[in-house]
């Protein structure tokens, strides 16, 4: 028997239809406001909705009174259940911006589940505390409007896409693939997981990548997976150690295929979880790398404002084609408006490079060039001059932001690309750019170089994992001139936020191997990590490719917070504790040395730890200002 | 520009309304039959099914030259594509078992995607080899049809129980919790994860139990999760280190609520994925803990057959309703067919205990409680013996088997349930019981004790977790008699298979505090491990409780399967090792040092990783013959 009745409807259902009804509601207790001594009213929560309760002094004084007493021993937050009966409530103290506003619940009974000591902060109230605070407790963090309506709309989007992959187009297996893997050469930094078993250990999952290819060899003709992924990078950025990928792969598809399935699929989330229509029949647009890199200067471009950088090498003599660098600048309309300390730290983002911030005024419209340390080699610029002002439209007021980089670029972002991002959130706090966030602009990004030159060692690693299959028209370069080599590879972007990326895969064993031999000079054991793979290609395995999307970037745009965190419920800070659990955590030497394994000493880390265990700093950045590397979604 | 064209059907889709069509076909290339130098026939299997090709030499010599070359150099298992027309069989060639045997299609043109090295083993033929090998080629394993259909049962169970919590009980919310969490004092021994920061370590979540109870707190009103629980036990029984949770919770629930939930939720995926009604209306049976170990010995009876045991105590002079122990006894009608090498199995099976095997004569039908050891007290017996025969029904050929036992039960099985199990088995495999696979006898089993004696500290432990809300009527007990409380928890078992098990939780901080302290005695340090629950219920922790569910273990009911490596992509063997990825593996020294850890130096254990390495001999027990700790699902 349960020491309390069960709750016949929810804090959030009753309406005036419901009036005269006996009703059970079960929530939280909010404020009690006293009207008179025989006058009480008291809201009540659950996740529903809010209920407004009255006492009134009742015929039978006792019971009257012990109510009364219940009543006004509870304290905020505290859990009950009550019995009363719907009323209307009178006209004048209708609450026309609640759901449940036209009634109230005349209280009967009343059954303290659970009374609440002294809550740390009010879920309820404006003022919201550090972040700090609201991820120790986040239990209380999670009763707040805003969480639970991201974790509501998460659940969702989670919804609708199985919804789309398993029902709509029939065919998509969902399968689960281990987290418990083993460690591969390249790639980011892996968790590892000792075993009992001394010198073997597990790594755990950085993504499925090279169990779904299995599963294609195996005849999973289309395959999802909502996949737990871990990576044990700093978390600096905006990441989590472990995320959700919305993974699949299909088998005999094309890039085509794959892109016009992931549209559909973003399109059914958009509509269905926050009603945007994305404009069904248009297909999301596409750019190269390198388009992207001259244009907008970041291979996750914003495009939902204009900003666009030019390439003024033509203006400057001794420039060509040919030249393995070029000149190029951003020019800020109206750049007049940015003060002096808003470009000094502009002028911080720089690392070393040395770019030129001019003001254009009626003095220099028609010699900038010639004023700029970068492009003022030669007498003959002036020449040239008029011609960038007027095509350019410069204008007085402006500020050009003037760089020379290397024409090839690698990497995520070009310095001006980045100054480009930065001057768009300074220009917006000040009202004289407007993004609107109810804009989303999806672009497809596509035509990686399939290898980028570490520079360091002067050997090629694979720009994003070595199972890239490349363009196909590109192979006749990939033994004489790898690096123009273009991979099959493809991100898909929205305002700025890189949501997802994935390949067409190699399918052939030969080609898999001259890239792992011959390419990327893998040493004999690196590439021994991946015989299992190149076994399977020789097994018949069909041509096949898919893609990966990260759910919580896609929810954090969806909900429009500036975190992931925010879309989570139990999310890492950045020093990688759970502080509402307190993990990570000390374990006993014996339990340690079960796994084979022993604490390594070592002087001086002392410090670091203390951090940890604070849970102290982590940084605010958004999640359009974040630089990461590429190794990232496959 | 793809190199092949994109396929317009399956291999499983074509039918006589499509013959005259021209097809692009994708698929393996199965045994080629040549009829003539001028016609063969090919079938192309893909995940869908098989359609015949068939090549005749054409028109056009050259072509078709080099089509019949083409198609005399692919090897089995070679991936390709195909166009074609649809063309109707010749009467006589109609294959009625196959869904496209009414049509074939005329060889046009043939890509080879992906020709095939020789397999190990080909996924089509009856005789299959070992499961060792069969795991170290996973992906050519997985093309059989028995994984293919577990597989695909799987996703489509999933998806009913999503469709089911999520869809048509409006209200649960899918939440995502961590899988990087930290230890906790009681449970399944955990894996560890070693965090950079020296000293300091994750484990994997063995449940989402504590995060569910913060979800609770935090106004997630009804939680649900398809949840990957890591835990490292050995892989004697059919067990997997990682395995899928489907985890739900809600608040204000009482027992009953969640069962009849539950009860929804399997009916429902029984008859989504295999059509079996479960007789909707009905709830499945309920029987406490004391009753199932009494009459069945088991903790997780199968009910299917009848094989009841029999508390024969009364009929033994000296024994009383009051005696520590307990007579009872296994009858095996017709028993007789057990031969003496089977008996001599079964009492292999006692552990140290002698119950008697007593094979019913027409000299002993009368005396056989005198005959046995266990029973053979005093002279009296002799006048009770009749009775016993006669209430009992024992007959001539029936096989007794006779045991002594403390009167109170713990754990998961008594000796003679052990051997009830087992002697069932060998008189199903003599045809002598009949089994029915498409029967599926569901119980709850409820009223389990709270704690259990460790005899080993003498000190009580939880019997499934410290989490676990008493029965309220026996809140009285708690501080006095402790181990006759019993716990508001239940299992879900069907045919001998615990799938499933859960709890009303405590929600008073008071309560949870009481059970930590005074009954389970546990240390500060210990204690503090929970402090986060603990302040957590205080702030307004609404009533509340759930339930997971094993989905391994439920597909494996769903597929008939021996194991749930069966309805598993990639399950690791009884070392734990992935035969198909060869994970776990070593790691370089700097890799393991980057975690501040080490590997511990101990001799004599390179056995134990050459047994690892190799993977071999795992146990090939059935689910229901298994043996488990109570831990395990919570």
């Amino acid at each position: 028997m349960s020491p309390f009745p069960t709750r016949t409807h929810t804090c959030g259902e009753l309406r005036l239809c419901n009036v005269g009804e006996r009703v059970v509601l079960c929530g939280w207790v909010q404020k009690l406001r006293t009207i008179s001594a025989d006058l009480y009213f008291l809201p009540l929560r659950d996740s529903y909705g809010t209920t407004q309760l009255v006492y009134r002094s009742s015929s039978d004084p006792e019971k009257s009174h012990l109510l009364k007493d219940e009543l006004l021993k509870l304290s905020p937050e505290s859990v009950i259940c009550i019995e009363g009966i719907v009323v209307k409530r009178p006209v004048e103290t209708i609450n026309n911006h609640s759901m449940t506003g036209e009634i109230e619940i005349e209280l009967d009974k009343l059954y303290c589940l659970n009374p609440a000591n002294k809550l740390p902060f009010a879920p309820h109230e404006k003022n919201i505390p550090n972040e700090e605070t609201r991820m120790r407790y986040r239990c209380i963090d999670l009763r707040r409007d805003s969480l639970q309506s991201n974790l509501r709309k998460r659940s969702l989007a989670s919804w609708t896409i199985k919804d789309f992959l398993y029902f709509l187009n029939l065919g998509f297996v969902e399968v689960e693939t281990p987290a418990l893997f083993k460690s591969t050469p390249e790639g980011a930094r892996e968790f590892i997981v000792p075993t009992r078993t001394k010198s073997l250990f597990y790594t755990l999952s950085q993504s499925p990548q090279q169990y779904k290819q299995l599963l294609m060899v195996g005849g999973i003709d289309k395959y999802f997976q909502f996949a737990r992924c871990f990576r044990d990078e700093d978390l600096r950025s905006d990441r989590q150690p472990e995320f959700t990928q919305i993974d699949l792969e299909m088998s005999f598809a094309s890039i085509n295929n794959i892109m016009s399935l992931t549209e559909g699929l973003i399109t059914k989330v958009w509509k269905q979880v926050i009603g945007v229509d994305l404009n069904d029949n248009l297909s999301f647009p596409r750019i190269s790398y390198e388009d992207a890199m001259n244009k907008y200067g970041s291979d996750k471009p914003d495009t939902r404002y204009d900003l666009e950088i030019k390439d003024i090498s033509k203006f400057v003599p001794g420039m060509s084609e040919s030249s393995e660098h070029i000149i190029e600048c951003l020019i800020i309309k109206n750049g007049r408006i940015l003060t002096g300390s808003e470009i000094k730290f502009l002028k911080t983002l720089n690392h070393g490079f040395e770019p030129d911030f001019i003001k254009i005024t009626p003095d220099n419209i028609n010699s900038w060039l010639l004023e700029s340390i970068i492009t003022r080699y030669t007498s003959h610029i002036s020449q040239r001059q008029e011609a960038a002002t007027n095509e350019l439209g410069v204008e007085v007021g402006d500020l050009m932001i003037i760089n020379k980089r290397r024409r090839i670029t690698e990497g995520n972002w070009t310095l001006l690309g980045r100054l480009r991002s930065h001057v768009a959130g300074i220009l917006e706090s000040k009202g004289a750019l407007k993004i609107p966030s109810s804009k989303y602009n999806f672009l497809w990004i596509e035509s990686f170089p399939l290898f980028t030159r570490d520079r360091e060692n002067n050997k090629l690693v694979s720009t994003h994992h070595p199972f890239t299959a490349p363009v196909s028209g590109d192979l006749k370069l990939l033994l004489t001139d790898p690096e123009k080599v273009r991979g099959q590879h493809y991100d898909l972007v929205v305002n700025g936020v890189e949501i997802g990326g994935g390949s067409v895969r190699i399918h052939s064993p030969l080609l898999q191997k001259i890239i792992l031999d011959d390419i990327l000079k893998m040493s004999r054991a690196k590439k021994s990590e991946f015989d299992h793979l190149i076994n399977a290609l020789g097994y018949g395995c069909p041509p096949h490719g898919g893609i990966a999307l990260g759910l919580d970037r896609i929810m954090s745009v969806i909900c429009n917070t500036s975190s992931i965190r925010e879309v989570m419920a139990f999310p890492k800070v950045a020093s990688g504790a759970d502080l509402s659990v307190s993990s990570p955590s000390e374990l006993s030497k014996e339990k340690i040395r079960e796994y084979k394994v022993d604490v390594l000493e070592e002087k001086d880390d002392k410090d670091i730890i203390d951090d940890i265990t604070i849970g102290r700093s982590w940084p605010t950045m958004s999640l359009r200002d974040v630089t990461y590397t590429k190794v990232e979604m496959c």
